[in-house]
């Protein structure tokens, strides 16, 4: 179903249109996922004041809400962007960082979900299972499950909430109207790095933005994450210089690249 | 103007004597900063609680005053730090980031020029265009002028406010009342990473805090950033590998790199 | 006192066991510690709103606390989630950053100190003296003092609230029941990059997290941070690179540069 040229022609658009993305994101990787936007190609922001939110949102062409490390200000701050994201039209994308860990987790993702009606949702297994059972419980922020597990629970989700669901891990899996997408690449050094989960997000945000089919926004940007992750794991001794060459990748990825790597069914 | 043999003096200075430089900055850059003014020679501080900014700006030779993810508690706390500062005579920077972007955030710089007073701004020019009239409004955080739009903006500026103004861009103009610096460093990888204009807040404090001349110390801390960020840039085949590079540039940097660099008027 | 073997014995256990480290930390070195978590081998999450910290403690195996950007809502969740994991039986760490450099950040450390009684309290000499007495002050977060003169304060804490003192600097002083350690690994570089103190405190939570002897997860902590930037320093002509190699370090580190490197009494 995924075609390379189609990868491309978004990654494309990014960089010639550089859509501004408004991030209401966590401590641990806001300083990341404003360095991959840019290297895609887009132009992030970072702002989370309930007296901005809206102004800012209704500015950009994507909404990401990343509940890394999330507070009741905050929560208040992420509807109030993404309910005016979405009376404007715009794609709306969620990060349910660790849901499932602790009540208030899992009761602030399912606020969003109610009151924001994510249009993408991506996670692990075990974050998206915590969405719609009660046994997906992961060990902190780090999934207990494989992504396979995660499909029915994804599909219950897209159902639900109208939405794409993406569940990451060592194979992608995107559950939309569009169908299933399976995407392969990627490498295990890159569960070492903090922040490449919320990274992942991020560049969604970006990838919905130049293209109105989300599901395909949202297979394409995990296709450009898992081959610029190979691509810098291959020049990497360790997660320290992984996070300097994807960078690197981002921002020089080529046609031939994604040609030549792209795994996905 | 601009002397290689000056701006190669306070960098010995700064290592030297290491002062100390209180920031009260944004989520995204603090980790960047702080690291630019280690490499630089200075010692950083981050300190934002209002219990304790006035006590730390008192401890500090110059305060630097970011507005990246500004909300009221923040503000509240660089009023404080700032006034504090300037009460014992020392430094404020002040980075307007993406004002004219939302209403809080142009009340907000409004509000520190009017409380404060500070001894530097530095901004891109639709952040300094947007404090004086209202037109400039950038796309969120970045620019959508070059720094020459600015420089009427920072004129009127630096008149007002008996400040002086730095428009950073591919061509950073320095406003004040020793006259009109123009630096010509620097390379088009540098905006691809975040931070990096907050990074030169950061460094022109470092450089006012071993010089009382305040158009002197703002140029020379912009001759710095955009002679590192060559040096960088050269080794760098993307904006990942050139934010290592431009720390041990900044470590690392010798007379001979200002002296044959420097492009100045 | 301090063996290769054991030290070795304890960086397996942690890429055996992956333990998770609950951080309530500051903002400049979140991102740097939960990297350094996750490349030593443990499993990093960071969480801070009052409403959830309990339970996150209670799923954690060690739970470190970090003054850095201190204000008082995060305060009061590190007491809450100090006192969790003490109720649990779980190991505490402590990192009293900038401790006398205001009465503010003086006052919530002695008030941790009480409420908690943290099992492992690290810092630099300034920071521990200013714990027991008066004339500690530290220049903004540096320390004023190498880690000897910390010796007696560390002497007085460490038997004062029954708990292990890592006095950090040039050489490492680690007293506890146990009895002293000196670790003499480590690189002039390291206090160049910010953030490497916070980090020294982290992975004392991951080896405190698999080694009940107190004292010695202290030390070994603190060796391996000392090994992995000596290793890192060898290879970086600045402190932008330092931080690459020393994550690649962590992640790499093999018995033979423990066996080879350890230098400590």
């Amino acid at each position: 179903m995924l075609k390379a040229s189609a990868v491309w022609h978004d990654l494309q658009q990014i960089r010639l249109e550089s859509p501004l993305v408004h991030n209401i994101t966590n401590y641990v990787a806001m300083n990341t996922t404003a360095n991959a936007l840019l290297a895609v190609g887009a132009s992030p922001v970072m702002a989370h004041a309930i007296e901005e939110v809206e102004e800012m949102a209704a500015l950009a062409r994507a909404v990401v809400l990343n509940l890394g490390t999330l507070s009741p200000p905050w929560i208040d701050a992420m509807v109030k962007a993404g309910m005016k994201a979405k009376q404007l039209g715009r794609p709306v994308i969620l990060d349910p960082v660790g849901c499932g860990a602790t009540r208030f987790r899992t009761t602030s993702a399912k606020r969003l979900l109610l009151e924001v009606s994510p249009s993408i949702i991506r996670g692990n297994a075990s974050e998206i299972m915590s969405l719609v059972q009660a046994d997906g419980a992961p060990k902190g922020v780090d999934s207990t499950h494989g992504s396979e597990d995660g499909l029915k629970a994804a599909k219950i989700l897209a159902e639900r909430y109208h939405c794409v669901v993406t569940v990451s891990g060592a194979v992608d899996l995107v559950v939309g109207q569009g169908g299933l997408a399976r995407i392969s690449n990627g490498h295990p050094l890159m569960p070492k790095v903090t922040g490449l989960g919320c990274t992942a997000t991020a560049l969604t945000g970006a990838f919905a933005a130049v293209n109105p089919s989300l599901t395909a926004a949202a297979a394409h940007a995990m296709a450009v994450m898992g081959i610029a992750g190979e691509l810098a794991a291959e020049r990497s001794p360790g997660p320290g210089s992984f996070q300097v060459h994807f960078l690197d990748a981002l921002h020089q990825l080529q046609e031939a690249d994604v040609v030549q790597r792209l795994r996905a069914s």
